[in-house]
């Protein structure tokens, strides 16, 4: 186990019926701006459950975060809390929501361009307060202090964070995540999916409540997953759902070991270039790179196929083929394609996003910081 | 999964050489008392790597702080920070160290009668910030809000928490607990143990990753803990026993789950009347429990059973049977003896624990609150 820092200050509020505790959440003399995306929570309750609560606080709204969520829409929310002195944050919504809020929260409070918080990475030394009433179990940014925004003018999907983001409080009630639609259901089970493998499947390490956690994550996952899409109203169903995602992603099964993310850097260009859903994008890179990066990962990917699929028998090579074969299936199983030519790329897209890693400085990704540019076009290549 | 609320803003710096840290994360300008135990910290190191992080530092020290801290050692405690206008508190041992350092950070901003906070759970509205450098992985205490201090005139020994109380930090370096007694590590490892099994082996409740992690950190427990006994000088496997023992009562695998803590409860009455170490209790208390409640806790003795010790054949009475046979064993396997006639307990104490419990108001213990009385005379008969 390597030396850690953990801190995660988040206040989790979770059940049905919880965001009636926005009303004590949020200071009672806030001026609160509730952003949220294309108005599915006007649809399902929320918004309607998110007014009853802030019914005596004085607040506006700001709607249209849009899926990857834009550098320019934000840029109009941050024009938005400084007309009206805003001064607490609350994204209502999935991933994209919390990303796009903590962009905001960093962003009205920076001295200079905000643009160089993502394509120069400037330090964030201080943020609004914000906090998140959550409807999509996926990204766990509802509890970490990170987020990614998309500059559509210029192709970037860049990312950020700061210890000045963690959400001060974020309520999860699986019954918001009952009317969602199955595609976004299967893209967040994904991506919750990748983002315990990224920081398992790695090395050996020795962390073995790591492991454990991670694994009981993948298995939840599996298990609950496919319910989540063939009986939505299931409250058990949905509640491991949303907080496995919530436990992938808030630091902890990523305390002490390698961390290797290469899945959702290359990930990044192929929504940042083609437009696929984020989740679509780590379930084509992710069987592809452990393809490409097979006997770095080979200790790990045999645990994790014993352990998590139950694979037991047959030599090494045979056990690291079905692991692989097997999360692939996963993803087809949720109706998430995991081939480039799924979604109608060819190989002559390759250099164009072997061109935006370099560009975007992704030139040493994974645990061993050895997936070079090559190494990256031999992962997109495997996944045409 | 019931509705939870988590909340732990505990900063953990995990690993060797972190005692350092102290430096930057106490301000400055604070009035430091740094509070520890017998006097092992001079023997092995620690004492001195908390001298060099404080050398800037306006401190004071408190020494002698018990095993199970006692109420009037500690009011000596909260003298010294009124007279020395102390405004900072940092624990440098086991959890007794730091429960009695919580217990005087609540203690000091306290009006009136200290002694209410313990005897009539009086609300602990502040307390002083304080932090931790753990050097026995036991309790959980560096990063939760709980303590339990003893009165030795009264026979008391009472528990209290506050949301004021969770350590701003805690330090946990491995190398700190080389040179521990092996009857501390087994000790620390039982009492890690029945945390776990507090909040897993109870009623059956659907939440997955709750479970998942809590198996896991038994698991880790079990292959690790003889290890530690046996090689005490390997790190991966102090580091694994230490960050188990600090998961084991973080909140997290609470969060949403019945609760059961009858054995603790129990067990703080064998100590207080008889002198046992808290680990001897639990190791004493636990198997008599399970063997009085196998009914109700069948569901999640057979679980635990097969995904912690892999029993998977024989009728499910056969296998309750070996999953608190196998317990035991584990328990006796790490030299704890799990029989009140082990200590030179017989059958004629038993009228005053049941009277002690009943003066305590621990009359409606378990996951289910139907510990009555009679129950807890049924396992202090079963224990013998």
């Amino acid at each position: 186990m390597n030396n850690f820092s953990f801190y995660n200050p988040t206040r989790i509020f979770f059940g049905e019926g919880q965001i009636a505790k926005l009303t004590q959440a949020i200071p009672a003399d806030a001026r609160v701006l509730v952003l949220y995306g294309g108005g599915s929570i006007k649809k399902n309750g929320v918004y309607q459950q998110v007014s009853q609560a802030l019914a005596e606080h004085t607040w506006f709204e700001f709607a249209g975060i849009e899926p990857n969520p834009s550098f320019h829409t934000l840029c109009q929310a941050v024009d938005m809390v400084k007309q009206e002195q805003i001064d607490f944050l609350l994204a209502v919504g999935g991933g994209s929501v919390a990303d796009g809020t903590k962009f905001v929260a960093a962003a009205a409070c920076f001295e200079g361009d905000p643009w160089d918080i993502l394509a120069h990475r400037a330090k964030i030394q201080q943020a609004l307060p914000l906090g998140v009433v959550l409807t999509l179990p996926a990204t766990g940014s509802e509890s970490n202090p990170n987020g990614v925004i998309t500059n559509y003018q210029t192709q970037d999907k860049l990312s950020f964070f700061s210890a000045a983001l963690y959400p001060q409080f974020a309520i999860l009630d699986p019954t918001t995540t009952y009317s969602l639609p199955q595609k976004q259901v299967a893209n967040g089970i994904v991506d919750a999916f990748v983002h315990t493998v990224e920081q398992y499947v790695t090395c050996a390490h020795g962390a073995q409540i790591q492991d454990a956690m991670a694994e009981g994550i993948l298995r939840t996952l599996i298990q609950e997953g496919p319910k989540a899409l063939h009986n939505p109203q299931d409250y058990q169903v949905r509640a491991n759902v949303m907080w496995a995602a919530t436990m992938a992603l808030n630091g902890l099964i990523g305390c002490g070991v390698p961390q290797d993310w290469a899945t959702h850097m290359i990930g990044h260009e192929l929504t940042a270039l083609h437009g696929l859903d984020h989740g679509q994008t780590l379930a084509v890179v992710l069987p592809a790179e452990w393809q490409v990066m097979r006997e770095q990962k080979a200790q790990k990917l045999l645990q994790y196929g014993e352990r998590v699929w139950g694979i037991q028998t047959g030599d090494e090579q045979t056990r690291i083929d079905q692991s692989i074969a097997k999360t692939r299936a996963f993803f087809e199983s949720l109706g998430v394609a995991t081939r480039l030519s799924d979604y109608g790329i060819s190989a002559d897209a390759i250099d164009a996003m072997v061109e935006a890693l370099e560009k975007h400085g992704m030139t040493a990704l994974g645990e061993q910081r050895n997936i070079d540019l090559p190494k990256s076009r031999a992962i997109l290549q495997a996944a045409l």
